[in-house]
């Protein structure tokens, strides 16, 4: 990010674009060749898949057990969809027969689910749901903010047609843009929109034209958020993305284990659970704030709680990008049986 | 930005936010208390002023004598406006009486001018436009992107009511943020507004509840961007604000002394120029391309074009920041004369 700046429309700084999005491709596992970095943070890459792919009036179906799956339908919400919610309690999945039942029900145009949700730290498998959306002729929009970089999401595979995510999370670059893609399928879709995308900022259409081609002016983009990212992406490829999710996978599995072994129990079932973002169900009556305050203070380790229906149940603790190896698990191992040793009773 | 990055609701990166708004008021030119930095470039700005203030079915007056008046305008149009536009060619400002003639007839609720204007390097004086629209009961919505920290804005003074600005020209920052700040008065109208937003990235309301009281999450912030504008900002505070503008003043001052020494025009009527960005007619029979060309390339200075009805006619120079200098200035016009001498002929 110390580089020198160039100008938003210097042919050097397409250059490092080309080479973002060429990466991009890489970890979302995707031909496509519509892949951009939305100039905001992860939120702006919600409410660009949402303002972009649901038109006023459309029916819009959201899968949510979770934060993010309400934040999507609020977004649909504001921009005059007609939102229906498949709802379950936070930290469950949605299987096959329950996204088909719901989809056959009501179906919709375009269909949202979040692939990773960063509050429950549940995987959804993604193919329960494009299944029978596609089956039902509708679009899908997979929340990939907590996936892209930590474990594979293979776009072309799944069946997503637009994916949004961060730089922060999986990338392990600093937060400031947003990685979207879009099927071949779903730009079509776009293209015969009949109404203007209300949002001028997150219009993809005129992205694509500042982005492609003779780059014609839109807006500035932030210039060395795009260093970063390139970067990030150069270090990913450096060791191999498929070596990267292996890594994640296994301190992830080695993570578990040495929870079982301290007692301590995963909040989120075998099998659904989102390999970088392990969340730990708070032992009885161990108040968690100070938990977490003395793994701050005392061994300068940050880790969230949980919010919302979750808020004081769960701990949330990332293991990902260059923080998933054995030393900053031992480190962690230690300094959470300290803290939970010292911080046995609710404030 | 080479500090660690903190996450976005750590104590420290709200410490540096404080620093942000309070640094921002002083180069602003307020005592207002709403001061935010929006998370995305300039153009994510305006499109918060417009989202926020500009209520579907309200009537939206726009003045316009440059691409970014246009810009406005269609962004409230797409946020279902009615807008009304007062057009003049590029390059003109408006009058008080022409700014109270077309308000007076068209009795807008809201109305927006652009301050200085970066297509064409015209300053409008703001209240020509403040007077008659705070008479008629209208807010006012100023673009400030290109004259914030380059010259006096006095938000208070002036009577503006919602201003925007980006990072990248007068605060002489990388690109990233959008400063924005508006006036009880606003506030209060933003608080009465009977629907929510359209966007949620850019709701103020969920913005403000970010970065005040209890700093309840909205989206993570761009923390690297906060960083560099801090720094940007305490440059500005160590050289003084009002040293700063007399700085560039003085060096654009004699930037029209050397233009018109070279036998050059500016095409901005005096009194009515932008001291940090000087557009300069391209001489008849010059290749304006070939002469950026030579600039660039034989020595590494980067100017820009015209572009819509001014493509070709126009040179437009920055003198802002660290460049407002002496030597900045003769190494310029040295290198100007050369190209000029270069590239007399139409390609």
């Amino acid at each position: 990010m110390t580089a020198p700046i160039v100008g938003h429309l210097d042919p050097f700084f397409f250059e490092v674009v080309e080479a973002v999005h060429r990466d991009l491709r890489t970890v979302y596992g995707t031909a496509n060749p519509f892949v951009f970095a939305i100039s905001g943070t992860g939120s702006a890459g919600m409410e660009t898949a949402v303002s972009n792919f649901v038109e006023p009036g459309a029916k819009f179906a959201v899968f949510t057990a979770g934060f993010f799956g309400d934040r999507i339908a609020e977004m649909g919400r504001r921009h005059g969809a007609r939102v229906v919610r498949c709802e379950k309690p936070w930290g469950e999945t949605f299987s096959e027969a329950e996204a088909a039942e719901f989809i056959d029900r009501e179906r919709p145009q375009v269909v949202a689910f979040v692939h990773a949700e960063t509050s429950t730290g549940v995987l959804q498998n993604p193919e329960w749901i494009t299944r029978p959306a596609h089956a039902a002729g509708a679009m899908v929009i997979a929340d990939c903010v907590t996936s892209l970089g930590g474990i594979p999401i293979r776009i072309d595979a799944s069946g997503i047609d637009v994916a949004f995510s961060c730089t922060q999370k999986g990338l392990s670059c600093p937060p400031g843009l947003s990685p979207l893609t879009a099927s071949p399928r779903a730009i079509e879709w776009l293209r015969a929109r009949k109404t203007d995308p209300p949002i001028w900022y997150l219009d993809l259409k005129l992205i694509t034209d500042y982005y492609e081609g003779q780059h014609r002016y839109h807006h500035t983009a932030p210039i060395t958020m795009f260093y970063a990212l390139r970067e990030g992406l150069a270090a990913i490829r450096d060791e191999g993305v498929e070596q990267r999710f292996a890594r994640h996978q296994r301190w992830h599995v080695e993570f578990v284990q040495r929870m079982r072994a301290m007692g301590l129990e995963m909040y989120v079932a075998e099998g659904n659970r989102i390999p970088t973002l392990n969340t730990v169900r708070v032992p009885e009556g161990v108040n968690d704030v100070r938990v977490r305050k003395l793994l701050l203070e005392e061994h300068g380790i940050e880790i969230s709680g949980g919010f919302g229906p979750l808020a004081g149940k769960i701990f949330r603790i990332g293991l990902m990008g260059p923080l998933a190896t054995k030393d900053n698990l031992d480190f962690f191992c230690e300094a959470l049986e300290k803290c939970l040793a010292g911080a046995p009773a609710v404030a």
